[in-house]
């Protein structure tokens, strides 16, 4: 079959990250198109890759010999270029967020609803993890009765020198939003954050660290998530469904025991990208196969929208602390029973 | 040295348990007397154990060959057992609750400190577990920097037919009350109470089940408790500490790891006893040492106060779900700095 | 870059496993061309992954289509078709033994030496393993001191009808006798086989099952490894190195962690398949990019040899349970310091 | 009921213990009367302890207010002091080994079935630690199937400068020679001992470190047990018996958790004192209870004379390193069927 030809927008870190994923580990495709609005960048990814180079992504969502196309350029940028995607009819791949605000969100949904198919995936690649799925897979089979609450850490090392408490939310905690959804087929009804005691060692302006996301679901599961941008000790993805019979919990990546020094330990990593890399592999290669096969399952424009509303309300309760209702914008019929 | 002569007053299950341990356990200590509002039962305890029968709690305080009370009764009845040892100046260990009610403790807290000496012991037997022991150890070691959050989880396998939503905070959850500030040593200044979706499978009139505590102690240390008196699977205790450099949590009991039918599986046992065996040994071996040395440390009345306040404050707001502000009563300086 | 034009002998169980994988998850590479001693069977493999089908393994290796071959055949042809291959001057990538005569693997060592490249490469998958990479690393790192002994166990869920007490060591012991001098880079000096007490459940004539290989190499490193054919309850790969400081061990491999009907567990599988996926993609993903590359660097075929022999010799001295040495054919210069 | 009033023979470093646990975990006892070769020594404990120092341990052994001897002098002297005991017919708990020599302890069986009933007691302790107590019972309830093979470590921190290769095997050894045989409830047949690569940290004239024991039983179950002075990393004692369907292993100590400086880890402490302080406490209070009730359970000199052949035939075979068939002296009927 013949190679899928891709554009790739973005060329920062994790557009290369992808660049060079699609070229070594992702079957049956090609970048053959870069495009970022920092020229030279671009220039130098694409000579690197053997690609063209855009003048805009737009001109690349254009160009004829581009089939797919993949968005990893600055937030604020995604929803334009899946908007001109679907515009063009053609599938495309955003990472998350898929935008920061939920009005753009909206549109998304409007164009991609009125085409009346399915065209855009957005990159929350935790629920190709072989962990999060065997957790869906056991609560799903019912070992635990029905879930009543999870449990859950997400715990980065340390956290960019960018980082801010509406980032926490909106860039970490907006996985933990998606994942929870995903492994529980429901949407939120409430939300209210938590502002622990701050973490001195790391102490930042305009930064609370950690943070504690409290979520219910239209049934009235009760999630907790410690959204924790230094941990001190490592990258470390912890969450634990519990359901009217028992729990069922994700367990720690695989990793030689040690009995040394007085102690027997196992590492925990620092980066998360060793820690979902498989993950990324399995998306990316499921959405080429299915690009190719032209009928996309992956997280959809609406699992986008939600994450993003989520997240927005959040944002603007964390400070107050008080406890916040959430209604999300209308779902078109499209997206209904997606899970 | 002479045996330590004590009369225990309740001969129900806890307060049985208490004098088996004392014979079989428990040395340099003798129980001489027992008192039940069941004269029955307290007959046949009395006569099983070679001790006196009492014809009231208050008898067997007066009596001059008891040297010391142990208070198992209903827990309606503490406040006044306790008042009464401490007018009679004998040293008494008090099983949680001190009372259910605030007011009662508040009177202990004066008659204790206008004798100006510690003489009642509240039996928070958590407190003397090698587990916990070892996180607080930990904590103090400053392996994981100062503490941030406390996650833990307090699951019974199945709940006693007069179990309600109240006393799952007034009995379960006041362990957990006690012994995080313990840990911390810190107060409380801050409450909430979250009601997750009901188990179906336990549902019950008059009980909300799991429920998740929230509380806040003054340096901003966030605690969230799983209340859960229907695991379903076992008895199982969690209890993880959060840091700014790490992470330290409870261990589960050590048990036997078998490998067979598919799994690598240890077992959770189902009841309490079991779990906490050894905590009972040791706190009952320290009090007779104590006592019979003239100076007890464990859990005071102060303590006592601090929880059964506490679980007052969360059993009143935990219906509306609001955030409530938690103020104690004075606290006599006798009491500080006691952790 | 080209795609490396692949022919494969054998369309067996292994073979097909083969072609799925170099067709769905390995890039830069195609089947063209197959052959089976079972011509019908190699006809619908072919047709099936649109790959030219031929006559014998021998006409396979002399297509000018076919860039580099696999060998999935029968056992006792591994040999035959390797020297093919390498009489061509093919890469050649031969599925584990590369014989079961320590003669044979004389002869490639022989031809391919003259040749003065190395062009085969033998399927011992697991040194592809992220588990065993970790704990070859960590043995190298210093952080155990120097090896002492290695403790493992092979254990199969059930062995298949035509298994034998001397395959359960050339099929399954193989793997080991191979990992072990991988992670230690040492050859043996002296075997050993310990016959226990039989299992009763899964007895059948001319196995015993479960034996225990005993080796011991240059530097009195001691291996013990349980090659156990019917485990009863999944496939369960074990190893831990013990050193001079300390020990490494394999981890289980990563499965949420259920707290269900009294007790904590995880999923042990049944199958080998799942367990060394990861492994079998890397090895063929590196063997395809180093043939390109014109330089190959995973297990030779004097790794092939000494694996044979030390099987060969177990398989002589298992039943009288003697202690045996061993000595292994002359070493060509082109072999040495490969590790 | 009256206190066992008990005389300990041997003041040294485990002597003492005794005693302290004797009077401060054991209810129902009492230390009265010390001896020890280094009088000085007996003296200065029995003032602390308020006991009699008494010339000899054969005057101890005789003196009308001591109901019951502990022996834990030197091992040589184990047998004659035993032997005392029986003679005045008097309960001797007896420290591992019962003695060096098989001889001594064939004497010990010799007097006690004359006797014709027991009265000594070994300090194989480890049966009754509740993780080795759970294996035996995971084991009776079948859930493992018939057991074929057991896999054990006794590993040890450091070692002390006394130590000898012939030790290792006579003094950690037979606990492990013990607590199979135990487990298993049938005798060894044979035996032999791999001398792997030695230590070169802990280096020592006259100590080959570690050693590897291996033993069968009459079933043909088939035992290997790690024997390790120098860990160098801690006191961690493993045992995973292994069976037609399924293996069973004992658990690490409970131990906190701490997530902290890239790494899971728990402790591993170097001491064997707190790794069974439990065993050691249900030891004895077991001994004290059944001696006043005139009924010992523990281990035998049966289990004695045993555990003392079999380390005294791995001591002669280990150098050579040959295999040995091991037969022990007659076992009286008075001891049959005691396991």
């Amino acid at each position: 079959m013949e190679k899928l030809r891709i554009g790739v927008i973005g060329t920062g870190a994790i557009g290369r990250e992808h660049i060079k994923r699609l070229s070594e580990r992702i079957v049956g495709c090609e970048t053959v198109a870069v495009a970022d609005v920092d020229r030279d960048a671009a220039e130098r990814v694409a000579s690197l890759c053997g690609a063209k180079c855009c003048e805009s992504g737009e001109e690349l969502i254009l160009s004829p010999e581009v089939d797919a196309v993949l968005v990893a350029s600055w937030d604020a940028t995604h929803a334009k270029y899946v908007l001109a995607a679907v515009a063009e009819g053609k599938y495309v791949f955003c990472e998350k967020p898929l935008s920061p605000e939920t009005k753009d969100c909206e549109r998304i949904l409007e164009a991609e609803s009125a085409l009346g198919k399915r065209i855009v995936q957005v990159g929350f690649m935790r629920r190709f993890d072989s962990g999060y799925r065997a957790l869906k897979a056991a609560i799903k089979s019912g070992v635990i009765g029905n879930p009543l609450m999870i449990h859950a850490c997400h715990r980065n090392m340390t956290h960019a020198a960018t980082m801010t408490s509406e980032m926490s939310i909106k860039n970490a905690g907006i996985h933990e939003i998606d994942i929870m959804r995903w492994l529980l087929e429901e949407e939120y009804v409430q939300g209210q954050v938590l502002l622990p005691r701050q973490n001195g060692i790391s102490r930042k302006e305009n930064l609370q660290d950690p943070q504690i996301m409290l979520l219910r679901t239209e049934s009235g599961v009760t999630i907790d998530v410690e959204l924790n941008q230094s941990s001190g000790y490592g990258y470390d993805i912890q969450c634990e469904a519990v359901g009217e019979e028992g729990t069922v919990r994700l367990p720690d990546p695989a990793t030689v025991v040690t009995r040394a020094r007085g102690a027997c330990s196992f590492e925990v990593r620092p980066g998360w990208e060793t820690r979902f890399t498989e993950a990324y592999d399995i998306e990316l290669q499921q959405w080429v196969d299915e690009v190719k096969a032209d009928r996309i399952t992956g997280p959809s424009a609406w699992d986008g929208t939600v994450a993003c509303h989520t997240a927005v309300v959040l944002g603007e309760c964390r400070e107050s602390g008080e406890i916040r209702g959430i209604s999300y914008p209308h779902c078109p019929d499209f997206y209904k029973n997606m899970f």
